[in-house]
């Protein structure tokens, strides 16, 4: 994973997620607030994608090239599992 | 894949689809209607993870046991595709 | 709601899902029939958008504006879950 | 809105990314943090969700009952593009 560049990211949604919170304090329009917040998810929907995407180059490749059926199972059951929670948050 | 569990999923979406067909036709509330169409996207979603999970333990493995790194790019390419776009439908 | 354009628009959901069921029965490739998949998800949810709307401009205004504080309650309830359940499927 | 409610909850979510971020430098475990980004995006939706909820019974019913038409159908339009990107984030 590009540490550097995720850390960097995160730090962008703790400072969005800041800001969100002073447009609260602030009595900003809910739609406004809402819209910040949706902003916000699809930021992390892009983090965790990136996130994946390296999984999948590095952990998911040892495990299905390596001698143990159970690791490798269960590294895939994982990528199911977080492609179905995907959809729902 | 167990084909004809999907197959009979499918079939009971299309039905599914046709029964909201004549909620329309026959004025149905809009909120009952609504609440049906997100009932059959959910159905669509756990079709379409039993089909990764079945792609994972087939095509994945095979293509990343592979002696071709652009067959295996590719394959690892569609997953981090698919799952970012769970997430936006 | 224009009744017609929604029906128009379930029919073609509807054979859409009907040529995912062949592509299942002539072994496609499982990522493309995942991506069909989440094209007629995508498809419902312009549906339901388009629903919400008609609804919004009706049913909720003639609740809002109405006597019965009851009926109102109940209508705006009934959007806040529907905004809930659209993020889950 | 429960202002302080919200406000709770957004230093919560303010932490839990954070948080995220020390798993990061720490090398965590790629899915593990997957499933922190997708706890965290579903406590926003819950935020945005309690959002609404106070906008549909503040905002929309002064804007639904007011004598403004174009003030009605901005609220009205705002709602509908909320609950469009709700599914797509």
């Amino acid at each position: 994973m590009d540490r550097e560049d995720t850390i960097r990211r995160l730090k962008n949604v703790e400072g969005h997620v800041r800001g969100i919170q002073r447009m609260v304090d602030n009595e900003a329009y809910c739609v406004d607030i809402i819209r910040q917040i949706q902003a916000v998810q699809a930021a992390l929907g892009k983090i965790s994608e990136n996130i994946l995407n390296d999984h999948l180059h590095s952990c998911l490749i040892t495990a299905v090239r390596g001698e143990n059926p159970e690791e490798r199972e269960r590294v895939l059951k994982e990528i199911a599992e977080v492609y179905s929670m995907a959809s729902k948050v």
